[in-house]
């Protein structure tokens, strides 16, 4: 008997095994089931919603299957989905897509395909060419091979191509040396297509591979970066000596009034489900949705650069695994994410989510300025935290939930730049030279982040209001007023951020109203105000990401639709996300609907952002306004020393005394 | 003989003391000295740089001589400014200041003018009517009369009358029930003007005073806010078992690779003056130089509500006194403020500065997916923090150094809602109802940080780079590529923030090459867009408060321009700061200029934002930009659990046992 399990808990190990024997199972052996992701699917939410009220009131739960999805490739070159019922052992449906659809590539096989090329007889000519001195290596990157023919059907992946220096370190930084060949080849049958040839001056001209010109990388490691004397920190410990304020049982997590489950996810890193605070349910579902990551060299082929990290890779299966002091600091609860191998096989990837507490300053403070006497309270964290590695680059995402109600979704960027080869002497408007003969392209990280609201329910409005100067007139005589002017989203499309009006965006429930403001109670979204996609409307890099071209957009709740870019972005040709369902007319007014906010940075590589980046942050901000009748904030204990044990460090503790103190 | 003393030394209690007195000695002795402020003056710039030239090579110091200014008042109603020499003992100036001029208003008369209020008669007969039932008392905030008269030249003090609840505990909010008379006074004189009655229906009809209708206060303090259940939190505490990374002798600060100073000051809270990152010069001086507070409420007298916390009160003047244990966590220290009585003897503000450092998360992290090796450091922070209390308000400013060169100049506004009677059943567009017959009107806080570069030195530019599609051409005929599109600041002025096109302000050195990019040194000022002040064009506020039009302003420097607003504000007619300095046609093309970052926020009150108001956050970034060759945070120790001792809390900890492990 299977293990009583929620229907919104992390696929199981036993439950990806199931799957994948009963997908290979309904093939003959020489089909050879090769597959690339592996992962559960969300219940339909009809269901779900009865099986979560009755779990809230206790009664008795209904029979909700779990179902997961396959992706793989059959027969070298067809790509499948399966759906399976693991609960009862069924396969529900198995497709074969239509030629060009690409699934998401498996990390193992990229890795195994890295070898293929640099062993590939071609590439090693054109690597003999260089001459590399003694101590020197090639490494390669597989990258995703994007898009720029409509024509071009077959699975493709192409190397960027580096050298390693370091005399053999496996850290030496070879981003720092990338070479001017770029190896092509289909994925799966790893034939070999043929090599482009990479520009280093202005323009697109490309020369043959000839001896590498012997430069000194630009090196992160500590054992290579040449930093002989560290800076000395002093330990900065945070204890709990009375654990963590929060609990944990399977998904669900309970912590400072707030209630809801995390499950990881191979696509998405993890999922927020059935967020619940102080009583008042929130939010049915929040995640990661896509990320698209332009590049603005115009140069062939570094048109291509355009990667969907989370349908081209996915995020879970590009999570790092977690350490114990480095991550996250404090009292850590670590949940596993779940990879897969080509053969259907399940594996654990350890500690891919830490859950922990911190503290980030002040809440709220008041002085009463006639005796001094101060209310003040801490603002404790709550931070669901995961990491993706995919390829150079690092990307973290903190979901922080906060005692007043409120959840900050972070991001940050780190990790390593992804470079270009660039001549002595040439300077281009696209990129900056961030070390010897390397050079960084412009480009943008466009995050999608789906936002499943259920603010009192599941009816929900988006309504945005700007702030607006009051015409001067008998009321406004000083000409000094202003006022909110409120627009409701009637139907599913997008809206402009306009910081310069004050536009802050609210989900509404127009079925519930506050009894102090004697308005609708609601969350709202805010996000910095910032440029989208910068290329052409008829550009494949808009056509593939047409999410990534507003800040903002509303759709109805539909089932399964979860992916910003649509389902398969991997060499995809248009975006069947937000670019279809956007745009479909559907009413959303008091609907079950869904918000996507799109969080966009173009990235000017600083020569400070090599050979690792310091992070770039930056925060989705959800806050509840008038849903509550006070701040519900006011039940925290206020902050004291009893409790907090801090220390003074007085002037004068350290070597030379502070000089003139007062003679009065 | 004095002490030996830094220019840059916060103000001594001895300074003021002697400056108090030679100018108090230079009037006959019924003149009646009555002092309002008392604060020292920067030493021009071109002494100070050969001093800090001298102190860094350690050759002898040229002598400085120590000025300070005092405003004060004669004769009841002449207000004058002197500046002092205090460190050979003589007067250098004393003017007479027009009359209309008004200098800031000092704290502890705010406090006795309070008690006045209450006791007049006329005010006392206006209370009578109110009948309040037993239990209740009014009391009065004080509030700066603002402008709307061109010919009113009085120093006036406007009182908001409010319930006091709570049988008579001190801390019942009386914010919460505002009433509808607003007695003004004449400052010094104490002299009565009139009373003004409040609205408190749609439009700016008033009513004789009746008596109160009782309603229940919304109250914030443990003792009367009703949470009889409070959330248990568990402790987090910040644990520094070697001590600090940091130095502190006398003002200088050394940590991580910054070193600076850091100066009290009555008007500014503090400011930060000469810092270095690395051995490299970056910033003159840094502080908070003005704030207002315009509300959107347009009905008479409210249309007067416009605050400049800094000119016309002093944020060092109402700085708290802060708390181990509550302010900030981990090991602290702390640097007193100074303060003045009317008389002008000086008093320690004891800890209204704390110093201490923060765990911030990661600072970046890469990792090799072919093996997981990983390079991380976490992003530790120094902070130099003072919380204000301005009557209702709260603002805390946060200056984080970051180990990587950067600074983070953060505010937070908490606190407590300025609020208006509000008739029931009534609804206003420029408010929110946020309690039983009480409205908190829209608002806005607009703040100017100036910031005093010198970026590898003195000489600076400011430039703003936009970033662009490329044209569809030959070179780009994909229609991807993008590039930056360089303006320089030629002349003192403002700039626009344009976040659609990604704009990007940096002050450049164009004397000194970064040998990597090619490019001149820099450093990139980052704030949030954001909506500017409201008002109209020709409206008092906007006359007054011309800096708060423009997100960012760049002026050639001149000793003493350091406030955004002019030197007086309180009942100024007109911006005599930025307002004249911003558009004075002076050249600022590599020359020692100043940048003046204006942060802004309109904040429409939610219900939540009452009885107290939870953080509202907004941060100013400051980088490196191309000033360095490479990260300059190679150098941190790489984190990990031997030197951070975070602790595992495994699922399964909690109370009831995870389900579902898997039986594989």
């Amino acid at each position: 008997m299977a293990p009583r399990i929620h229907p919104f808990d992390s696929v199981k190990d036993y439950e990806i095994k199931l799957a994948s024997k009963l997908i290979k199972d309904s093939y003959p052996a020489d089909a050879n089931c090769h597959f690339v992701q592996i992962e559960r699917t969300d219940p339909p939410k009809k269901d779900m919603i009865k099986y979560l009220d009755a779990e809230r009131q206790g009664l008795p739960l209904p029979n909700i299957p779990r179902v997961l999805y396959a992706y793989y490739w059959t027969n070298t070159l067809e790509f499948n989905k399966a759906l399976v019922n693991v609960t009862v052992g069924h396969i529900i449906t198995k497709v074969q897509l239509p030629k060009g659809v690409c699934g998401p590539l498996l990390p193992e096989d990229m890795e195994d395909w890295e070898e293929h090329c640099n062993n590939h007889p071609a590439v090693k000519a054109e690597i003999e060419k260089l001459q590399l001195p003694p101590g020197y290596q090639v490494r390669n990157d597989p990258w995703i091979y994007a898009t720029d023919d409509p024509n071009e059907k077959r699975p493709l992946v192409q190397f960027f191509m580096y050298v390693l220096a370091g005399n053999g370190h496996s850290e030496s930084n070879h981003y720092s040396l990338p070479l001017k060949f770029s190896p092509v080849f289909e994925c799966f049958t790893k034939k070999f297509i043929r090599i482009d040839y990479l520009p280093g001056g202005y323009d697109e001209k490309i020369t043959p591979t000839g001896p590498w010109q012997e430069v000194p990388a630009v090196e992160y490691h500590p054992d290579l970066n040449g930093e002989n004397v560290m800076r000395e920190v002093k330990p900065l410990l945070v204890n709990q000596p009375e654990g963590p304020s929060y609990t944990v049982q399977g998904s669900k997590i309970k912590w400072q009034g707030w209630e809801f489950r995390v499950s990881s996810s191979a696509r998405e890193g993890f999922a927020i489900y059935d967020a619940w605070f102080k009583g008042r349910q929130v939010f049915y579902r929040v995640s990661l949705s896509e990320m698209t990551v332009p590049y603005g060299d115009p140069r062939a082929p570094y048109h291509r650069k355009q990667a969907f990290d989370l349908g081209d890779c996915g995020f879970g299966a590009c999570g790092n695994s977690l350490s114990l002091g480095c991550d996250c600091l404090g009292t850590i609860t670590y949940l596993d994410g779940m990879g897969i191998h080509a053969n259907g096989d399940p594996f654990v990837v350890p500690n891919t989510i830490c859950l922990h507490e911190q503290d980030n300053g002040l809440l709220y403070k008041h002085v009463n300025y006639r005796n001094g006497n101060a209310v003040l309270a801490r603002k404790r964290e709550f931070v669901v935290q995961t990491i993706a590695t995919v390829a150079n680059y690092e990307y973290i995402i903190n979901f922080k939930f906060v005692t007043d109600g409120s959840l900050d979704i972070e991001t940050r960027a780190t990790g390593i730049l992804s470079t270009m080869p660039i001549d002595e002497n040439v300077k281009v408007p696209w990129g900056t030279i961030v070390g010897p003969n390397v050079m960084a392209a412009y480009h943008q990280h466009i995050l999608s982040f789906r936002i499943d609201p259920a603010v009192d329910g599941h009816k929900n409005t988006v309504v945005y209001d700007d702030t607006l100067k009051l015409p001067r007139n008998k009321l406004n005589p000083y000409g000094i007023g202003f006022v909110t002017d409120r627009h409701f989203v009637e139907k599913a499309g997008s809206i402009d951020q306009s910081p310069f009006t004050n536009r802050t965006v609210k989900i509404l429930n127009e079925n519930v109203i506050n009894p102090v403001s004697k308005g609708p109670v609601g969350y709202k979204v805010s996000l910095p105000a910032a440029q989208m996609i910068l290329a052409d409307d008829d550009s494949f890099n808009v056509k593939r990401a047409k999410f990534a071209t507003e800040q903002m957009w509303v759709t109805k709740y539909r089932d399964h639709e979860l992916f910003a870019a649509g389902e398969f972005t991997n060499q995809s040709q248009t975006d069947e996300g937000l670019g279809v369902w956007g745009s479909n007319g559907d009413l959303v007014r008091n609907e079950d609907l869904v918000v996507w906010a799109t969080l966009g940075f173009t990235h000017i590589p600083r020569v400070e952002d090599f050979p690792v980046m310091p992070v770039e942050t930056h925060t989705i901000h959800l806050a509840p306004f008038n849903f509550f009748d006070k701040n519900p904030a006011l039940d925290l204990p206020q902050a004291n020393n009893n409790f907090n044990k801090s220390v003074n460090h007085p002037i004068g503790s350290d070597a030379e005394p502070p000089c003139c103190s007062s003679k009065i």
